[in-house]
């Protein structure tokens, strides 16, 4: 019977999943330059980094905390393309030859083997400005006593800066080759990817109401743990699924020589501390309810993910 | 007499420029994060890219402008320091071997050079993020009356983004070897440098009090001229000048096949062109009065200058 249960669930999750990133590929492709505006190479390029592929986890973070106080859709909606341009611009720089040099990314050429290395550059610095005036577009001053919409382009900021994903990329250039510590791989992906991910449960909620200082400690421990999780699963993933499955290098980080939680931990304790922290993730959400079911559902679904 | 006077007039306005830059340097040391937080690298980085040179005309303007409303100094500053991040950034991964590939900057190693390509591509990066973290954290809420914060927010993210800056440089990288029109190379530069030098006229002015469209126009028709003016001008410096006076490469666009003023209408024109471009600015300021004192002489300097 639970289990029954259970299925349905998932089924009502997934659709809801689907839906979400049907209508964010709908989004996207409204926010970004048409590829006939001018500078035409640099906005096809824009668009073949960001449409057309991803899990879009950032944008379903968005959603899912949206319910917690009723946002908007389109404040939402807005968000969540900000912060897939955020994610997406890191991955366009991440992937060039100076960086983590890799061909393929979604099951597609990289953008600076399908076009270029200048333009892969500026596609990634177009679309960090990009991130930006979507958010702050979609934002009005009027808007003032429900929504504190500079507070939100401060979030966004800074998750993206040096205090933020930046800063978690540069530790890891710094990391390459050097025996990490699990705290010192913790705080790394705590900058590198979870800082995104606390962005967007954040910003999620916010475009519902302010929030109190026990609601953004809540939704910090939520957001720290799926991150954490997110990158577990990630490292776990990296050796026991294949390039095709992944639609990016597999094996990478060991060929790099790069430490993850599964060189660091061993595969078998890797998938157990996952396990510990979408329990975790649970258990943030308490104080929230049922509002809070989707959030619950993503965290199972970041854990329990093929690829 | 009128010699005289306008000798007087000079030093004033020297004595002004030099308080602007002095203050700013403190003023970005400020708004940068410390060296010594983590990733402390990264944060040098940054820091050797920003601090201690640079002819600041991004906040000079900004600055200025911020005079026809008398803005308040504290948010004059911040939206300067914002600018110059967003400029310094752009020179920064313009400088990358896969873009221009230059050695020298600012009379300094380029940060690919002094520190390595992957750390150049963060610097930049986290730049531009620390740039809207510094604006967004300068404006509050409470401001909503006198100062539109979200309006000024997307007048940098438009201007940084394929609609300004970026989109200029993605022209530029499209036109090397390529005969262009002297129509085509100004709207390559309009974007290039010049939509930088419209956000900061617009964000001075717009730190003062919310703008009438006809204070939009007029502010838009100066900073179109010295846009141009600024880059027929480095045009013509590339040319006559020597690299230890513009502290980088001289003679790097000609070497690069990089159209510019001079290849295309030769060098006294363009002299007169920058001359002709010097009066349009003061013309877009005659609505302004006395207030508009200092973007005159800045103008004025734009094109007088010798480095």
């Amino acid at each position: 019977m639970r289990q029954a249960q259970s299925q349905l669930q998932s089924q009502a999750f997934f659709a809801w999943m689907e839906t979400i990133q049907a209508d964010m590929e709908k989004t996207l492709d409204a926010c970004l330059p048409s590829s006939t505006e001018l500078p035409s190479r640099l906005h096809q390029a824009m668009r073949y980094a960001v449409l057309g592929g991803g899990k879009r986890v950032r944008p379903l973070l968005v959603f899912a905390a949206g319910d917690l106080f009723d946002a908007k859709p389109a404040l939402l909606a807005a968000c969540a393309a900000a912060l897939e341009m955020i994610h997406v611009y890191s991955l366009v720089h991440d992937d060039m030859p100076c960086m983590d040099d890799d061909a393929l990314r979604r099951g597609k050429p990289t953008v600076h083997v399908q076009y270029d290395e200048a333009t892969a550059l500026l596609v990634g610095d177009a679309l960090q400005a990009q991130a930006f005036l979507t958010l702050s577009s979609n934002l009005s001053e009027g808007d003032a006593n429900a929504v504190d919409g500079l507070a939100m382009l401060r979030v966004l900021a800074q998750a993206a800066g040096s205090g933020g994903m930046c800063g978690g990329q540069a530790i890891d250039l710094d990391s390459v080759g050097v025996q990490l510590s699990q705290q010192e791989l913790e705080r790394m992906h705590r900058l590198k990817t979870g800082a995104l991910l606390r962005a967007s449960v954040l910003l999620g909620a916010m475009s519902g109401k302010n929030l109190s200082t026990i609601e953004i400690i809540a939704l910090d421990a939520y957001a720290d743990a799926i991150g954490l999780a997110f990158q577990v699963v990630d490292d776990v993933l990296d050796v026991t699924a294949d390039s095709t499955m992944l639609g990016k290098t597999a094996g990478k980080d060991a060929q790099n020589n790069k430490p993850t939680y599964v060189s660091i931990l061993g595969l078998e304790p890797s998938i157990v501390l996952a396990e510990k922290l979408r329990q975790d993730a649970h258990q943030a959400l308490m104080p929230f309810g049922n509002k809070a079911q989707r959030l619950r559902e993503l965290a199972d679904f970041v854990v329990q993910r093929k690829a």
